[in-house]
């Protein structure tokens, strides 16, 4: 499966309530919700994806964004599977992680795990990106 | 003003609500909230400030900043000032900032500039926290 990370982004709402973390040298930050109503934009550094809610904001430069990875694991605390999207750069490195989110650990809401699988199954476990094309978020 | 920054973090609650901002090499996340009812945990990595709210989580590894820096600037979108607080790394990198949060541009809450100001005067505009001492998080 070929396809822009525009594209790819724009059916992660088919995963409902998330866990979006993004990681500096020295800090985490993880905010709880949906990847939905995006809007685009055109800045000298990239091509972004933007999300506003009212309790956080989200940015994505989508240019940056090299391989695609869908990964299982283990909760830290409690005995249960984590299912992640981790969003790599050019060097490898998780530029953004997105998270199902549990109400209580291992209790995912209906339907979810399920389209986690679907989009696993057809954009297959690690993917690239194709290149978005010049005009194609039109800003 | 030497302190360290465990002590630097609980005086930030009279600062009210922040936008606090994580970037990462090709995504932003900026989230609302106060940063009150820190707590710590000493992880391989280092010494962690942590923050859990419903809305979102945060952890700081304090071992890893190496200057604070108070900082104004003018609003890409209205005509106003901006009250930042920068977290550097050891590349001279904000791993973390933390923004005095507005409702309407320009709109701060009652008290929350001159509590800024306080901080920045305590402080100073740029300062080296003192490194934490060993069982001082206990943990």
């Amino acid at each position: 499966m070929t396809t822009t990370l525009k594209e790819f982004l724009e059916s992660c709402h088919t995963l409902k309530t998330l866990r979006l973390i993004v990681t500096s040298s020295a800090a985490v930050l993880e905010a709880r919700g949906r990847v939905e109503k995006l809007f685009y934009a055109t800045l000298p550094k990239g091509r972004y994806a933007n999300m506003h809610t009212e309790g956080f904001e989200f940015h994505l430069n989508m240019d940056a964004i090299k391989q695609v990875k869908f990964e299982t694991g283990e909760a830290k605390r409690g005995n249960f599977t984590t299912y992640a999207i981790r969003f790599l750069d050019g060097k490898n490195e998780p530029a953004l992680s997105l998270f199902l989110q549990w109400g209580k650990p291992g209790e995912y809401e209906p339907g979810q795990v399920e389209a986690w699988m679907d989009l696993k199954e057809k954009y297959g476990e690690v993917w690239q990106p194709l290149p978005l094309e010049d005009g194609e978020i039109g800003g």
